[in-house]
This record gives structure tokens, sequence and C-alpha cells, in this order.
């Protein structure tokens, strides 16, 4: 029930995700993501296949001098030997080469699915709320269940 | 001794307490705290009993447009087979639906006290301790190790 | 390969270290790093020794009302019985005495050098990169691999 060792190797997964986007190392990407995947960010609609996902993540963050990724509140729910559902928290850190621009920081959520394909925790589907961004705008994909009051 | 498998029970449930605050599903804290138990937030005085800290997370959480937990630096000092306490850390950023607010983030410490009841780890006791409040204001409960300077 | 209980060991470890530098009881460094150690804080050199650290821990410090380190994505690679590499990320919010100055944060990555020493996990070797700081300035210790660009 408590699948320590998967668990350990989803978290591993989870902060490689964020150090192969914080360190522009972004074919990492390919280390983490299911081939056959679905990722949706708050600003652009379901993307498909991990090469595309490192495709979209060298063009979008060209424009940042930096970004840190820190996940954290990670919730695994295993549904079978080698399927797992996820939530976990992140807040996004943006800074751009433009320096006239402010900071931009997405308070988000992660919500995923994982596989165990030929050994190795991947993800399969990837969707990111957002709890909020600053400064403040409007749009993006709001948690429903917050969003529901 | 390291007790992992009750370590990532405890886990959950304070990423639980975490969802059941941001979604808005307070009654979901009746899930985390035991039903007699005390909740000291920084700005309230003690409250008793799970269902208070139900009514009153509905009350506050009423004027945010929404809010984020984040949890870090969980240490749990397990006290018995039963007992635990612990100290995290949080950054709790909460956005008015009043657009003339700034957001007000809290750099807080839970103080806690685990126990398992009936097979499930529950809060008997949480303290809210603030390092510091952004935009910055007086009051609330300082971590006196840190206020003795 | 797994290793849950260094894990855990090395986890306790770094919120030990936050604890110690947040609750300025900077002597409980003792009990984070060994003896001979290094400590390499992006605006000093390199310090040698963990009561060098300490020093200069309670040096740095006395200039704030308050800090608080949140570390998260912690990854930890072990290459031998007792040692171990680790990075992870810290946002480090730090609020001056004088009220003048904005609370500054840094964005930062531990680099760490992780040896256990008499049955005890210890750093051997802590370097500290920046992603940021705000508010914006130069200077520091840039991750390369993100410097690349």
């Amino acid at each position: 029930m408590h699948r320590l060792e998967d668990r350990a190797e989803i978290h591993d997964q989870m902060f490689r995700y964020a150090r192969a986007t914080d360190w522009l190392e972004t074919e990492n990407h390919l280390l983490v993501f299911a081939e056959e995947c679905v990722f949706a960010s708050p600003h652009s609609g379901d993307m498909h296949g991990a090469q595309n996902v490192v495709d979209w993540m060298s063009r979008v963050l060209a424009q940042f001098e930096a970004t840190q990724h820190h996940i954290s509140n990670i919730s695994i729910t295993f549904t079978g030997e080698h399927t797992a559902t996820a939530v976990s928290y992140v807040r996004a850190w943006h800074r751009f080469l433009d320096q006239s621009k402010p900071d931009m920081i997405l308070w988000g959520e992660y919500h995923d699915k994982w596989e165990r394909i030929d050994g190795t925790w991947r993800i399969r589907e990837r969707r990111v709320l957002e709890a909020g961004i600053e400064p403040r705008r409007d749009g993006g994909a709001v948690n429903p269940r917050r969003a529901k009051q």
C-alpha cells in the first residue's frame, strides 16, 4: 500500500522535470515524459508527444534569464501496479531577459497521470492548473474545485 | 526508528490539509484533525474541535479569490507508537477578492502534535507561528527561539 | 538502491540546517556539517570548517529580523555506502532589521557532498548557486548549466 520505493522514484522524476526546465536541459524531458503523452500548460492547448514538449519548452524558455520550479505537496495515489495519479503544487518563478518586465510567478498545480514503462515511471499526462499568477492577470486554467465558489 | 510508512502517511495528511484549504473543501479538515483538537492560527485565539476549525476556515477563506499553502521542511519526531510531533514550514499565499488589496503572504511554521487514532494519523494540535508576513505588518505569533535575539 | 532510510536521514539534516539558520541556533550547524567541510555561499568565498560556518552565520544573520529557508526538490545520488551527492532548491527569504530595506529573496540551489561519519550524515561540501535574487541584482554564482545559453 505504501509503495515507498515507487514514491521515491516518482519524486525523483518530478524534480528531474524541474531541472530539465530550469537548467535549459530540455531534452531531458524525454527521460521524464512517456513518448506518447499529453502536456497541458495554462497558456497553450494540449500538446501531444514528448518531443513536442521538448520543442515547446525550448521555445518558450528562451525569453527568460532564469526560472525556478519549486515543487511541493506531492500527493501520489497508486491506481495499479504500474499506474498512479499525482497532485502537486508548484511555485514557478520566471525572470525575463527583458529587464523592463517584472518577474512572473505562477502558483500552480500539477495534475498528473504516471505510468511505469520498461521499469521507469513516466508522465503520461500533466495538466497545469493555476491558483494565480503574479503580476495579477486573468486567463489560464483554474482548478474547478476552487472556482466553484 | 525511521518509521517510513508513518512518515509518508503524515506527509499525505499535511498535504490534504493544504488542499482542503486551497480548494475550499473545508469539510475535509475533518479527515485531518482529531475530533478533539486545538488549532491556533496567528490572528485568532486557540480554537477547539475539528468542526470549529472547519467553520473558521469556511468563514475566513470566503474573502480570498485563491490561496496556496506550500508546505516544506517537514520534520517529524515520533514520541510513541501512535504519537509524534512535527515542525514544518509553510508559505501561504492569499489573493483577495478585493483587487485593491495586495496579495498577502505568510511565511509560517506549523508546530504540531500528531496522533494515530483508529489507524489514521491526525492533528491533535497545530500552532502556526510567523516568521513574517508580506506586506510587512506587526502582530502574530513569533517563534520565541528566533525572537530571543 | 533506494536507500530510503538514508534519504530520510539526509532530508532531516537538510531541514535541521534551515532551522539552525532561521531560528538563530547557529551552533546547531555543528550537528549538520562535517568538522572538515567547505561551505561556499554566493557572496563569500569558500569557507573551511564547521566552526567557521557557525561564526559566519552568526555574523551575517544579525542584520535580519527574520529569515526562512524553504528547501524543495531534494535529489540525492548515493555514490557509496557512506557518501552521496545532492542537489536541492531553496527559496531563502530575508527580512532586514532596517525597515527601509525591502525583503531580499534568494532563489538558490544547494549542490552538496554528503558523508556518513560515525553513523550521522553530514555535509562535507555545500555550494550555493543562484538562479536569481530579488530585488534584482548582479553577481553571485550562477549555475553554469543554465548560464550556457
